[in-house]
C-alpha cells in the first residue's frame, strides 16, 4: 500500500495505490512534489482508486488538462457524483466510479450544488401515476406524431411504437405518402394521417389537430423546404407544448428567429451536436451546460441534451443528470425512441417537467433492462422499446 | 379501531378505520351524527376499510353527489359485488374491492338482482366446447371480416390475427385495395379480398358470401359515404346475425332507421361515446344500463358495452358484467381484437349468447396473461392476442 | 364391476363399465341378448372402457351404422390401433384409444395387415439423415416454390418458411408481382422469381429450371385459365417428381388427362374435398381409403390424404397412417406448410417416399411441440414452422 | 484391443480399434502388412478411433486417394489440428477430431506451421474493444451497404440487421427503389438511399461516401451491365479499404483486370464457388489454399474463403483457420450475415485485420449458440443474427 507520504517507490503491474487525495485541498491543481507523485503513478501500470476525487481534478468547473490529473481505474465518492465525473472529458481521470452511502439522510437532490440534481430511481418513481381501473383509452390521451420522410420512415416507427409502450390511449403518425404501409406493417396499433407529398413533411391543417392532442416533431423528418415552412406554420399556430427532436431541431437551428414563437415548456431534445447547432460553440461541458442552462431560460423551454448522463434543462434554470442507460444505446434510433417515449408521457397528461425526468430516466433504464438480454454492441433500439414495460415494473416496485 | 358509536378521535395517516355501516339501514343517505362521523372520517388520511358497502351507497341506483358517502380504500363485500361497485363513477367511494365467500352455495348469477349477472370464470368455462380429434378446418367455419380503410388498416390486422387466435378455420378479410399487402404480410393465414376501392369500403357482392361464412365489420372501417351505403346493402341482404363495431356502429348512430333492418340476434360492440351517439345520452350508469337493455330488447341484438366491467346486454333483457381485464387495455386496438375474437368464435358454431359471454371473458383473461409479461402502461392490443392461448388453458384447467 | 353375463343393472353416472367384447367374436353384427346390452350400456351415463375393440364395430370394414355399437370413452387396445381406429366416422364409438405394450417385439408395421402401417416416431427416426460438417448450402438442394395468388399469398409465406425451416439449402419463390414485396418482406432467406402477371402464375420458362432444382407448386395459386395452362406446361415438361397441392391438384380436377402426365413419383397432398374432386366421391373412409391406394398405383404418384391421421398411399399399393399431430392443426394455412415441408426435404436428397413418411410425420410432430405453448384453439400454422426444429430434435434424440 | 503386430483378428460391430500409426512414421503412404491391416480396418464394422492422425493420412499435403488410409470415427490429436483435418476431403478418413491437451504452454498459433494459424475464442477475445461509457453513436462509426436487386432484397435486410447488430453506430443501406419499402419496413434502425433504377444498384454519387463513411457492397447485388459499370466506378473513386461479397466477387471475377484498383486491405468474402471464378480451378485443398494465398499477397486484400472452417488469407501471406460454426449454417443466406458483421466491425475502427479475425470468429459462434434453440436442419440465417449478442458476451467471459 503506498500514500503520498511514503518515498516514491518503484509500481509494477499488480500493485494498487489509494489515491486519497494529493495536496491540501480539493480542487486545486497540482504543484510541487505532489505533481511529481501523480506524474509516477499515472506513468505506471498499478491499479489506481481514488478516494472522493482524483487528486488534480476540478470538481465544479473545466480542468486545465496542462495540469496533472490522477487517472483512477476506479473513484469511489460518496452519497452524490461531483459535477465533473458526469462529463465525458474525465472518463480518463475517474474511470469507473461508486457511490458509498456515508449515511447523510437527504437525497442527493440537496448534497449537490443546488442547481445540479443527478436523477435516480428514488426520484423518479414518486412521478408515476397509478393507472386507475375505470380508466379508458381517452384517459391516456392521443398523441400526434409528425415523423419521417423517404429513407428515413424508421424513425417513424420506433417513435411511434415507443409512444404506445410508454402508455398512450391513442397514436395518429402524420406521415409521407411512401411511409404509410410502412408504418400500418411495423405498427398496427396506431393510426396513419398522409401527408399530401409522397416524401416528406409538407404541412398539417392544423385544424386538425384538436384541443386535447399533443404533439411531437422531428424524428427522420428531413430538411427539405417545404417541411421548414410546415414547421413555422405549426409553431406559430399550436398553443400546447411541442416536443421537437432531430431534424425539427435542425431547422430550428438554420432559422433561429422561430426559436421565440414555440409555445412555452416545449421540450427540445438535441445530441450534442444539434445543440451546437442551436446554442452554439463551447469549450467544454461545464461551459455547455452554462449555455444549456441560459437558453432553457431564454426561450421557457426544456431541453434534453443527449449523452451518457443525459442533462434536462428547466426553464427554472435547473439541470438534471441521468442516472440510467449505458454505452449500448450509442446506436441511431435511439434518440427516436426517447422522443417517442416523452410524447407518450405527455399524451397521458404529465406535466413537461414530470415528462422530461419520468421520460427520460424511463428511456435509460429501458436500454439497462434490455442490456441484460443482449450485448453492448448488440442492442438495438427495438430492444429497449421491449423493455419499456420491465423499466416500468422496476419503478413500481417497492 | 373506531365505530361509529364512539366519540370523534383524531385520525391520523396510519390509523384504520373500519366502516362497519352507519346509520341503521343500507341504501339511505346518511345524516345527522353519521353524515358528521362520515365527513370526519373522509377529511381524515386514516386508512378506510368498508365492510359490505360504504355507509352512504346506494347499491342499486346512483347516489346523489351531495351526500356525503364513506370514501373506503377497500370494501370488502360478500359473494358477489352489488351492482354500483361495477360503475365508473363509485370507484372512489368503493376503492378496491374484494369478494369474501360466506358459503353461499349458489353462484353470483343467482345472488345478484336475477337480471344482472356477474360473468366469472366457473361460469364461462362450461361453454367451451372440446375441440373433437377428427375436426378439420372446415369444422371451424369461415369467417368474413370487413375492415380497414385508408390509414387504419391496424384494426384490420388486429382483428384478423384475433379471429384466428380464438380459433377460426378459415379468414377472409375484405379490405380496401391500399391495405392489400399490408394484410398479406401482418397476417399470411388470412386470405385477402380486395375491395373496387382504394381507400374504403364500397361494397360487396353479397353472392360472395356463401351460407357458411359468418360476417364481422367495422374495425377501421371510416365513414365514407360509400361504406355507409355498402354497409346497409349488406344489413339488408345478409340472413345471419352480424357482429357490428366502431365505425359500423357510427354510421348506425347516423342512420338509425337501419337498425330494425339488422338480423336478429346480431352483436353490436360500442364503446360509451359509440353507444351515446346510438342510444342517447344518459346521466349516470345506472339509467345507461336500463338504456342499454331496452336497446337490446327493443332490436333483439346482443350489445357489447366496453368498459372496465363490459356489460353484455341480450335480448331478453339480462346483463352480464364482465370480471376479466385491467387497465392496460384501454389503449386503440383492444376493442379490434374483441370484435375479431367474437367473429373467431361464431365461425366456430357458438351461439350469438355463447359468443358474447365467453368471448367477452376470454378477451379480457387475455388481457390479464399479457400483463404478466408487461406493465399496465405497455401493454398493447398485440400482447393480448398472443395470451388467447394462455386465456384458454385456463378455462381448460381443472 | 359388470359384464356380459350378469342381468342388466342400472347404471349410473359414475358407473364404470368394461366391454371386453360382446358377442363370441370380433368383428361381427350384435344382436339378441348383446344387442341389448349394448343398448342398456349407451342409454347410461356409465363411462365406458372397451377391451380391444368397441363391441359390433367392424375394425377392417365399414360397420352399418344401423348396428349398435358400443359407445366407449375409452378403447384399450393392444399395440397396434385397428384400422377403424383410424377414421372419422369411428370417434364416436372408440373415443380415446391407448395402445398397451404386449411384449410382441415386432413393430407395428408387421402387426398391422401388411399393407397398412402405422406411422411412428420408430419407423420415422431411421429416415433422416446425418448433417455432415462439410457441407454447404448446395448439399441442400435448391427449391422452387410455384406458389400464391392476389389474395392468397399467405399460402406461400408459409410454405416457403417451411421449406427452408425444414432444411432446404436455397429457395426461389415464383409469384405474381403482387407478391413481390409481401415475401420479400416476410421471408428475407428466400429469392423471389416474379411472374409476367400481376395476380396469378402464368408460366415459367422450364429453361429456368435447371436440373439440380426440385419443384413444388400449388398453395394460394388460384385457378386462373393461365395458370391452368401454365401448369400443363410445366407437367409436361418437367422430368423429376414434382410436389403438387391445393390449387394445382383442383386445377388437375378439372382436367384429369393430364394425371398422366405427371412424373412418376410425384407427391400429390390433397385434404379429402380435393381427393374427392380428384377422384370421385366415396362412401365410407374404408371405401375412400380403396380408391387412394388404387389411384396411387394407377398414376404412380404418391398420395399425401391430410386428416386427423394422415395416410400416405404409395405407387406399390401401401398405406401409412400418421401417428403425429392434433386437432389445433384444422386451420386454413397448415397444409401449406406441409407441402413447403416436402418440399424442403426433396430438397436434400431424401427419395419421394422418405419425404412422404418424413414429412408427414415431421409436420404432425411440430404441431404436437407447438401446441405445448399454445391452445388446440389458438395454434397457427406459423406456429407450427416455429417448431420444426424441435420436432427434428425429437427425431433424433436417443 | 487390437495393435499393429497382432495377427488379424475377425472385427465385428461393436468392438473397437485403436488406430496408433500405422508404419514407421507420419504421413507416408501404407504399404505392405500395413496396407492389409488398414483395408481390413476399412472392411469392419469395428469403431474406429485413430491418436494422432489416421494412419495413411498425409496431413500437410494431399493424399492421392488411390492408397489406403484408415477411415476412423474419431481422431483423438493434440493441442491443434493438423492442417488436413481442416479439409472436406478427408472428413471420411479423419471423422470427428477432438482436441486434448498435452501441457504445451505456447497456443495453437505456434504449434502450427506459423502460417496456418487455427482461429479460436482465445486468439480472437483480445480483439474486442470494450465499449467506453462516454461512446455516442458516431464513435461506432456510420457504415454504408450497397445490396440487394430485383428478387433478391432479402440479402441486404440480413446483412444490414447482422451490421447494426454486430455494433455499428449507424447504417445506410443503397437499394435499387423496388426494396424500399421492403427495408424500412424490415429494418427501422437503417436509413435507406434510393438508387435511381428500380431493380438494381446503377450507381453511387461517390462524393456521397464522406470520409468516415466504410463500405461494404455485394449481397443480393445481381450483375446487370449498369451494376458492373457502377461496381467499377466505386472501387476507382474510393481510397477506403472495401468489402466485396457475393455478385461483388462475380463481377470481378467477369472483369479480372479491375482486381488491381481495389483499394489495398479490402476484403472479399468467396464462398468456394465464387473464388474459383475469380482465381481458377485447383484439384485439391492444398492447391486451393496455396492459390488464395497467392491471391491475397498479389493484390494486397484479406480473403475470406468461406466453408466448414473459413480461411482467412491475410495480404502478409497467412492463412488463419476458423475454429467456430456448424454444418446448420449452410444455407443461402449466411454468407449476407458475414458481410453484414465485417461490414459492422470496420464501421467501429477495427483494422482490416481485426475485422477478419473477430468477424469469422463471431459469425461462426453466433451459429453455435442459435444452433442451441434450433437444429442444424432448421436454423435460419436470421437466428444467427439474433445471437450476436450470445457470441459477443462469451468472448468477453471470463
Amino acid at each position: 500500500m503506498f500514500t503520498a507520504t511514503s518515498p516514491l517507490p518503484d509500481l509494477e503491474s499488480g500493485d494498487i495505490v489509494i489515491d486519497a487525495l494529493l495536496g491540501t485541498g480539493i480542487s486545486r491543481p497540482l504543484s510541487g512534489l505532489f505533481d511529481s507523485i501523480a506524474k509516477h503513478i499515472n506513468n505506471s501500470k498499478a491499479l489506481v482508486i481514488a478516494l472522493d476525487t482524483p487528486s488534480g481534478l476540478q470538481t465544479d468547473s473545466s480542468t486545465d488538462s496542462n495540469n496533472t490529473i490522477i487517472k483512477a481505474a476506479y473513484t469511489l465518492t460518496f452519497e452524490c457524483p461531483k459535477l465533473a465525473f458526469l462529463f465525458p472529458e474525465n472518463e480518463d481521470y475517474v474511470g469507473n466510479w461508486v457511490l458509498l452511502p456515508i449515511g447523510i439522510s437527504q437525497s442527493c437532490i440537496d448534497v449537490l450544488v443546488s442547481d445540479n440534481i443527478y436523477l435516480t430511481k428514488d426520484l423518479v418513481r414518486k412521478i408515476v401515476k397509478r393507472r386507475k381501473k375505470f380508466s379508458h383509452k381517452g384517459t391516456f390521451g392521443h398523441a400526434l406524431l409528425i415523423a419521417g420522410s423517404k429513407g428515413k420512415m424508421g424513425a417513424a416507427v420506433l417513435s411511434g411504437k415507443a409512444c404506445l409502450k410508454t402508455g398512450a390511449g391513442l397514436l395518429t403518425v402524420h406521415a409521407p405518402s411512401c411511409g404509410y404501409a410502412i408504418m400500418q406493417i411495423s405498427l398496427p396499433e396506431a393510426m396513419v394521417q398522409c401527408d399530401l407529398q409522397n416524401n416528406f413533411f409538407s404541412g398539417l391543417d392544423t385544424r386538425q389537430i384538436p384541443k386535447e392532442k399533443v404533439v411531437g416533431i422531428g424524428p427522420g423528418l428531413g430538411m427539405a423546404t417545404e417541411t421548414q415552412q410546415a414547421l413555422k406554420t405549426l409553431i406559430q399556430n399550436i398553443r400546447k407544448p411541442l416536443i421537437l427532436d432531430a431534424d425539427a431541431l435542425n431547422i430550428l437551428a438554420e432559422n433561429k428567429t422561430w426559436l421565440s414563437f414555440l409555445p412555452e415548456n416545449s421540450i427540445l431534445t438535441p445530441h450534442p451536436k444539434e445543440f451546437e447547432r442551436l446554442a452554439g460553440i463551447t469549450s467544454n461541458s461545464f461551459e455547455r451546460k452554462k449555455l444549456l442552462t441560459e437558453f432553457a431560460v431564454k426561450y421557457k423551454v426544456y431541453i434534453v441534451l443527449k449523452g451518457a448522463h443525459t442533462i434536462v434543462a428547466t426553464p427554472e434554470g435547473r439541470c438534471f443528470f441521468n442516472a440510467s442507460g449505458n454505452a449500448g444505446m450509442a446506436k441511431g434510433g435511439c434518440g427516436d425512441v426517447l422522443t417517442g417515449m416523452l410524447l407518450g408521457l405527455m399524451a397521458q397528461g404529465y406535466t413537461p417537467m414530470e415528462v422530461c425526468l419520468l421520460g427520460v430516466y424511463l428511456h435509460g433504464s429501458s436500454g439497462d433492462w434490455a442490456l441484460k438480454k443482449s450485448s453492448l454492441q448488440s442492442l438495438m433500439p427495438s430492444d429497449c422499446i421491449e423493455s419499456i414495460a420491465e423499466a416500468y415494473k422496476d419503478l413500481e416496485a417497492l
